[in-house]
């Protein structure tokens, strides 16, 4: 793989957006990253778009020719669709199309309006075609059901607490505080996290990531035309991508995921770091668990210590390892297919010392990990400044 | 763009699949495609699978996910979308993927299960998605409606006649009737088709393709490895992509398709042809008026002659230009993100006289057109044997 760059972002705040359309809203992302690229919107190959369900949640399929044309970018569009690692898998098709040679510049966006559903539960439902139909939701397993399996496996199999998962939340939301495009910008303490209300045991309401609005957009080149665009764009060092099956039945282990493991040893590889390399790393934590588990298998700490590591304060910012600066899914907001790239404007923030308040003070090389579903998919990026 | 070739296909037959389940269609077409491949499962670097709309009609988004490792491929998998584009925007993504280095060898599925919405006017509505819902569908405008719109601007343009249209569906037929894995293979006679029922004037039940179950794979690799896996490998010599607005109104002509031209154009300047170096073609015929269009758009024909140029005969198999052999959308059927991977399949067969009844006599040059919803997506491949 040959090196891309990211040169320039553009996001909405991520929120509950009642009064703005679908394409408003990518709209204020594409604009916003245009002009942060200064880029002639006629330079744009291609435009990628990552969305999990604008079918159920919005009604709008084919939603790349709608969003590309109207925000004024005339290049094919291709939408993608990996569940909540939509963006992810958006921005690595990116990637190819570059490395294929078949575009120098595209214009990757990840969008998802989740609240165009009235009642919250057709919004679980929605969420639920993530998880495997026949043998998941169709029979009521939704995604915070899922992940207190997972929850209660890692429990029973490691002797790991509530209060450890606690930690994770109470981390997140210290970040998001700091992060002016976050969806709660309120800290939160332990005693609040675990005396929430139970929403399948033992995942508690702030052991869960919200229902959220938001679009996001990068523009990619090919490393050598970067330049062109801005003094100090970020390079992509490593990408990998890993499946598994999609029903928790089917797979090796509830409590590690094979898909980020096999994502994560593509892209160190490519990328020539370890984990001890790593600085900082936005991750997929939809779920509490699912970020102690991440942090297990990415190897920053033993199995089944993740959530000891949260616990003991080696995850916040400017500690062992900053890990979800920007506040994560959890505290930042999770509009599903947009948060993988999300995930990289963090970067791109970071990385060039622009992130404000949530600056971590050692940024040499970050990492995104955007998850599908309960896990079966997995894009793992590595940046850095330097090219 | 380096060149790939398609090495082994499988497909069910398209028809109303009641009994099988999203995931029994395309395991029947990836094991079908696999074997005929003689392809280790292990050796397959990436999976990409296009459908439309899983996550309307089946409830199930993630598909990709779903569908690789349960068919025992366990390589990291996306799904594509672009409407009913979504199979040949997957397979250009497969091509960026193996032009680009990251595999060398990928599976392409295409999949829709139509059927499982109870009610036919669900059907119409989960389609009219691929519309602009907030002009379109959201005001009524289903997609025969929108097609209506389209074909009565092309008679009141160029003086095109009902019977021309018509012939479009006869000719289709005819050729569907000569293939055995086709929805409908009964002949019609213009008499049918001009009195069949009226959908949305002026457009009958006869100028449109059926609601569709049907999944179809193949592999492709890069060419310098084509030959591990068959003798007789089929080439990609060019490839483009074109997006367009997609409400009606915002298009600089209601009867031809930007899309459609800037797809040809970068897929035939690629591929060194020009309109009158093509042997066949499948194409887009969603709706009668749509083929008609290609043909003007492409070149055939002059701009407003494409329904005379049909009514002579002009495209009937082995006569000026075989179009749609296969028997297109309107006889073969048309589920719809799996059309595209269809439509390669045809090339598969007529490239290597496999073609059975419908083989095409002159078959050097074959090109698929496979357009989303009215028209604002469109991706466009040439084919040969040669490498």
């Amino acid at each position: 793989m040959k090196e891309t760059a990211v040169v320039g972002v553009g996001n909405t705040k991520i929120g509950e957006w009642y009064d703005s359309s679908l394409r408003e809203l990518t709209d204020e992302a594409i604009s916003k990253a245009v002009q942060s690229a200064n880029i002639d919107p006629k330079e744009i190959g291609a435009t990628f778009v990552g969305s999990m369900s604008s079918g159920i949640f919005n009604q709008q399929e084919h939603l790349a020719a709608l969003i590309g044309p109207h925000s004024g970018i005339n290049a094919p569009a291709i939408r993608v669709e990996n569940a909540c690692a939509s963006g992810g898998s958006a921005l690595r098709v990116a990637m190819m199309a570059i490395n294929a040679g078949f575009y120098e510049t595209a214009l990757v966006v990840g969008v998802e309006k989740m609240t165009d559903l009235i009642d919250i539960g057709d919004v679980t439902t929605a969420l639920g075609t993530a998880s495997d139909g026949e043998w998941e939701l169709g029979i009521g397993a939704t995604f915070p059901a899922l992940y207190a399996l997972i929850m209660r496996a890692h429990m029973h199999q490691y002797g790991s607490t509530l209060e450890e998962f606690a930690s994770v939340s109470v981390k997140n939301h210290k970040n998001g505080s700091l992060n002016p495009d976050a969806q709660f910008r309120k800290v939160v303490t332990m005693e609040t996290v675990m005396n929430s209300r139970m929403i399948a045991e033992p995942v508690r309401l702030f052991d869960c990531s919200p229902v959220s609005d938001g679009a996001a957009a990068v523009i990619l080149t090919a490393k050598d035309v970067a330049k062109k665009y801005t003094d100090d764009p970020i390079y992509i060092k490593g990408s990998g991508a890993g499946t598994d099956h999609i029903a928790l039945h089917q797979r090796e282990s509830l409590t590690s995921l094979q898909a980020t493991k096999r994502a994560a040893e593509t892209a160190f590889k490519m990328a020539k770091i370890t984990p001890k390399d790593i600085d900082f790393i936005e991750v997929h934590d939809c779920f509490t668990v699912a970020e102690v588990i991440t942090l297990e298998d990415l190897g920053f700490c033993k199995v089944g210590k993740g959530g000891k590591f949260s616990l003991d304060g080696e995850t916040a910012l400017n500690s062992t390892i900053s890990v979800n600066p920007s506040g994560g899914l959890k505290s930042k907001g999770h509009p599903v297919g947009a948060t993988g790239i999300y995930q990289v404007i963090e970067m791109f923030h970071q990385l060039r010392n622009e992130a404000g308040k949530r600056q971590v003070s050692k940024n040499d090389i970050g990492v995104t990990q955007n998850i599908g579903g309960s896990g079966a998919s997995c894009v793992i990026n590595v940046f850095s400044r330097g090219a």
